[in-house]
């Protein structure tokens, strides 16, 4: 047990809500400051991408018992239904049984803070924190950046203030701290596919819909209302892009030609695709992200990353339990606790940020090229039968607790091993006979270090 | 002729000096303004490191008319020497009567202000820009952060205050703006080596001297003065560092054993150590340089590099005649000549990056090697013999005009030739027959696209 402390955690988002109750639970005072009005009031923003939660996300949940509760506002999907133009394709995620789970993340922020409160967690809403004191953990919250501030310290401040957190900013302006930011020449909208008269969903209910399309795509994740939350990923410029679709009817004529079973479903197309704003996507790296025992940044503030793996927070999540297990271990020991949590998730939070960044490719073209889903094919097929031997980049990431860093390095491994068998005379032929096994087996032994 | 605008230069570095001169000529209104007091005037700092100008400094200096002024000032290098601990080689940088020119950093920045004064420029001293206002080029200028600021309006902000940009720093809060820093975990101290009493210098003048030690290295540049500025680049941490020279015993045994020629020429060794500061390298990119017709970032503002090609200054100031070719072209289209500027100047910076990054490795490790030695001289005769065939890396960057980009494009296909020139039998002794001349014009042929 731990001696409590007076903490202050910056950021009332999925990853700031869920932190304040494992700190709760080992005894601590918890305030949460948001510059932000309380989610649970307003209206969201139509800038959201749905949320997949996956095994390391419940993992983090159950853990402080709140798994159960999330998972009653969840919607499991077990494959992807992979649109093209002609025809619908099904890919299972993993083995039977195994699913991501499509959130809301609005539904999810809401049901996090009420939580987190339910636990004892102290909010301030509306409070604008626009600098750190780290060697006291003392924040400096105004109305304005230019006006009053008033200075309010604590034993430990955590920044879950995301990708643009203001903690990070002070940190950035020591010396030897490593920053980079680089923005995506791909952005995003929101799109809506709504309900049935009758409340049910449109669309298969339990699918991941994805419609591939080389270098923009359209992806739709379902909500509990029947409704679905759709996310157009698109170049900002060139030939398809959101600015080559300038008026109405370009972009019906757009919708029409290239996404055909979209224009049933999505009625309010062009409404819609005006209203609703063109977001960028970002990749943050960082390092340190501690400051002596003082200050500790976690999630989207010291890792933010592209959504093609569906794993932001569930890395944000699994900082917590990482950092957990550390303040198990280490007692009061802050210092120490911070030491090892920023050690031990960095190279994990860099290997998620390059599978992120590589499978806009993936999702994007390969999910519509015959040869991957044959790789695919294989793989599971070997999978199932030698599970000790082979698991899948895909699972390993979603359905395992093994480390990101160890998951990218398998990955390649893997695909080193796939490129020689897809290779093989007649492999679309012979690609479930045992000669495969036999030689995914021996490049196995072969190649293994 | 361009329409002459009321400019602001934030920094009166080398670059902003040399870049106020050139708006000057081109009919402009120039204010300068610097948040440290006219170094004129004050003492430096013990935290430099000397230049070395090359043919891109001198062209961008003689455009304008300064060159004679700055060699004045100046000390030829023609050769490394190189100090190991049992004998010192020498080693050419180039041609005959190709030399890289010592200045120290101070004076020289004395000199820069001086002409760009004499030039029209006004300069304004201790005056602090804490905020622009990129949609119009508004400074915001005043004596704290957090105290009241004045606003003062230009048709153009040139920001030049160096690595840790203030103007940057605004731009990098806008979407889409990439920026990455990275710190070595090497840091740098100055050293000094004093003249002798009859004001002539104690080691080579015409030498860049350099003691190479692997993991860590001296160099010592020849002042006007008969001194010397030595820098001693060391890691941080680890068996030879910093950190583990704590005392003043430590450090003049470390000298003693490791830098043994250096204990008679460096007399206040200790002293100088524990009172010069131990400063940081680090590496700094961004994109986009400029702000509509308003904003643009020059030298380190917006490439700060690790200073193992000596190109830093040269690198800022070819900046400064490449923006000038611009405004020459496209007259008053001053948004054209910032995205030109930028496009043109990205590609290059990044280059000279990397190429300084990796420089750090062949001054600290690879000039104590026999192999490294030899292929230096392998690739000077054959570069003497075809001299339109091959142009060494080190004389593309230093001696000549080509973009550094293509320097590193050409310079890693050179490598790969000479990799094969040094897998041949005996080519220690061979190194400068003709059979050695067929084989690198034979790979030549072969490798070339």
């Amino acid at each position: 047990m731990q001696n409590p402390l007076n903490i202050a955690i910056v950021g009332s988002g999925l990853v700031g809500s869920l932190l304040a109750i494992y700190l709760k639970k080992a005894g601590h005072s918890v305030h949460v400051y948001d510059r932000s009005p309380d989610i649970r009031k307003i209206q969201f923003s139509g800038r959201s991408i749905n949320l997949a939660m996956s095994h390391r996300g419940w993992n983090a949940l159950d853990r402080v018992g709140v798994g159960d509760a999330v998972r009653a506002i969840s919607i499991p999907m077990d494959k992807r239904a992979i649109h093209l133009t002609d025809k619908l394709n099904f890919q299972p995620y993993g083995k039977e049984g195994e699913s991501i789970y499509s959130i809301s993340r609005g539904t999810l922020n809401r049901k996090m803070i009420d939580l987190a409160e339910e636990a004892g967690t102290e909010f301030f809403f509306e409070k604008k924190i626009w600098d750190v004191t780290l060697a006291d953990a003392t924040l400096h919250i105004g109305e304005t950046e230019r006006g009053e501030w008033e200075a309010v310290k604590y034993d430990v401040v955590f920044g879950a203030d995301g990708a643009f957190s203001r903690i990070r900013h002070r940190m950035q302006r020591q010396s030897m701290f490593d920053y980079s930011q680089e923005f995506l020449q791909t952005g995003y909208k929101e799109l809506n596919i709504p309900a049935n008269p009758d409340g049910t969903h449109r669309l298969d209910k339990n699918s991941f819909h994805i419609w591939p399309r080389g270098d923009y795509m359209l992806i739709a994740l379902p909500n509990l209302d029947g409704s679905f939350t759709c996310t157009l990923f698109m170049p900002f410029e060139g030939e398809n892009s959101f600015a080559s679709l300038t008026d109405r009817k370009k972009v019906e004529d757009f919708f029409e030609k290239h996404l055909p079973d979209t224009v049933d479903v999505i009625p309010n197309l062009a409404e819609d695709f005006f209203k609703n704003p063109t977001s960028t996507l970002v990749t943050m790296k960082c390092y340190p992200w501690t400051y002596d025992d003082k200050v500790a940044l976690i999630g989207d503030a010291c890792h933010a990353i592209v959504p093609f793996y569906g794993q932001g927070m569930n890395a944000g999540f699994e900082d917590i339990t990482v950092l957990n297990d550390f303040m198990e271990q280490y007692g009061n020991d802050w210092e120490r606790i911070f030491k090892e949590y920023e050690k031990s998730r960095k190279p994990n939070a860099d290997a998620i940020a390059e599978l992120s960044y590589r499978n806009f490719m993936e999702m994007s073209s390969k999910t519509a090229d015959e040869k991957f889903l044959l790789q695919k094919k294989i793989e599971k097929r070997f999978s199932d039968k030698y599970p000790e031997k082979w698991l899948p980049l895909y699972s390993r990431v979603t359905f395992s607790l093994d480390p990101y860093s160890q998951a990218l390095d398998v990955g390649d491994f893997q695909n080193q091993i796939m490129e020689e068998v897809l290779k093989m005379d007649n492999i679309e032929t012979k690609w479930d006979s045992p000669e495969i096994d036999e030689k995914i087996l021996e490049l196995l032994n072969r190649k293994r270090k």
